[in-house]
């Protein structure tokens, strides 16, 4: 299989499961079809439109493959006519949101790098992608972003991005080394999100008063 | 009248109701002089800006073209100094938007086919261009942006859209068939302000257990 | 100190700047050390990246020249590791703020006009672009928008994008006006705070019925 053909297959699988995590976010908010439709479509083009743009393919695939807003659209509309209840919809978003995430910092780095990004800003577009599909979501679902919330989650696709750019430094070629960051990155948060792995928070330093009475 | 003339009047007078549109919103939540003006000029651009971006015309319009901000900015501050009563504001927002969507999905779709974009790409283009004004102003304003409310929105936007494509498609130029388009989106969005059209809502399914104990 | 040099300069320290008060405003949310980060490349970069897409230096800066990454990963991790007591971050957000904006609404312009944007489009840019980082930074920590409150605050940095785009009409090279711009813009911001300047706000009007009854 080609690169090509493996990033193509990487990205309209990150965009379906981008959309059913939009999708399961926006029935749990009780929204109807049209707005379960535009949440899934946001989070699954979004991070990629963001890329495009920033590395001036444009129109952005989005746009100029048809086959992007379709598996978009089609993911959101079985969510949304296949749903299970809504108390199971929670932890679905999660690992829906966990694989696109892999998904699109790799082709997203991967993309960076064919157009001739140098590898510092590579990474970080490759881990803005994968981040920007559920940042647009919980902005619009009126969650707070994912991305803010005290478990490992940009990390985890920078991690993903660095092992592509690294990857890419050393010659190797081909799906493999991209299908293993991917995984790298589904693999790390799920395993976040299981253990509660979490970053340190500053603590506040009450200060010693240097003139006691005035 | 040219097409390219009939655009830009289209486009220039969109940026007048959307720019109106977010100057209510904002005089309704008792913003100042300064924030009044800067939501309207966010709603006014906001969909053009992406749009021109999306279909590589750099600098977009709205900053190429003095005409763009000056229109926005005047359209603004005539509202801040003209506006009626705020209890009558509501109406007024949401009749200038159904106005706004219209202009704006249908000179958003005729710009991203002369672009070269094919037709699904292009009415999705043309769909976000007259959503993304409203959008940027119920963001800015607190307001739950309209786009997800429970009346046909963007599918209004949607329709107008296909409809100037399928006109491109069956070779009918002129300005008459984005005139019918905007047309259709305008009366589609306040019939279904009016009769509070809406889409259907998923509903919760009960799951029945299938191991009743453990 | 050419021209470009002094831009340089000027613009990787509003980067630093706008870092630090988006990593201070995540602190004060009790976020996280990534979560710090996040917020922190978000105000230093978006302006910027915004100001690229627009007039088409593509890839952005931000992503083309990894100065620009770390120094806003570093300022944000010094804000972190260092940061004074909680109740004293309001003012430091704040200060900083306001030379960010000075400086991205300088260096912005500036490039704009070089990059052959008409003198108002290259002014709003410029404004654009010295709002943009406060304005991500408000919308991820959830505070009311900075240029929404009722201080002067994108008007200061319209009157320096103006002075700077005064300048190149009047044919003044160098770093010289660009940093009496920038100046302009911190010192009316500075004095707009500690007077509480505010602009005017649109008051309701009570409407005499015509048709007193029915």
């Amino acid at each position: 299989m080609h690169t090509s053909t493996a990033l193509l297959v990487a990205d309209l699988t990150g965009v379906a499961v981008f959309a059913a995590s939009g999708a399961s976010a926006a029935v749990a908010k009780r929204l109807d079809l049209f707005g379960v439709t535009f949440v899934g479509i946001v989070a699954a083009l979004g991070g990629g439109i963001f890329r495009d743009l920033v590395i001036d393919r444009v129109p952005p695939l989005a746009f100029a493959d048809w086959r992007y807003p379709a598996t978009a659209a089609v993911a959101a509309g079985v969510v949304f006519w296949l749903h299970p209840q809504f108390s199971r919809l929670r932890t679905t978003v999660l690992v829906l949101d966990a694989a696109g995430l892999g998904l699109f910092a790799v082709t997203g780095t991967a993309a960076a790098l064919a157009a001739g990004v140098p590898a510092v800003g590579a990474c970080l577009i490759g881990t803005l992608a994968g981040i920007g599909g559920g940042l647009g979501r919980d902005l619009l679902t009126g969650e707070i972003p994912v991305v803010l919330r005290r478990e490992i989650y940009a990390v985890a696709a920078l991690a993903g991005a660095v092992t592509v750019a690294a990857a890419d430094r050393l010659g190797w070629a081909g799906p493999v080394p991209l299908v293993a960051a991917a995984l790298l990155v589904f693999g790390v948060r799920l395993i976040a999100l299981r253990r509660r792995w979490a970053a340190p928070v500053a603590t506040d330093r009450p200060v010693r008063p240097r003139t006691p009475t005035r």
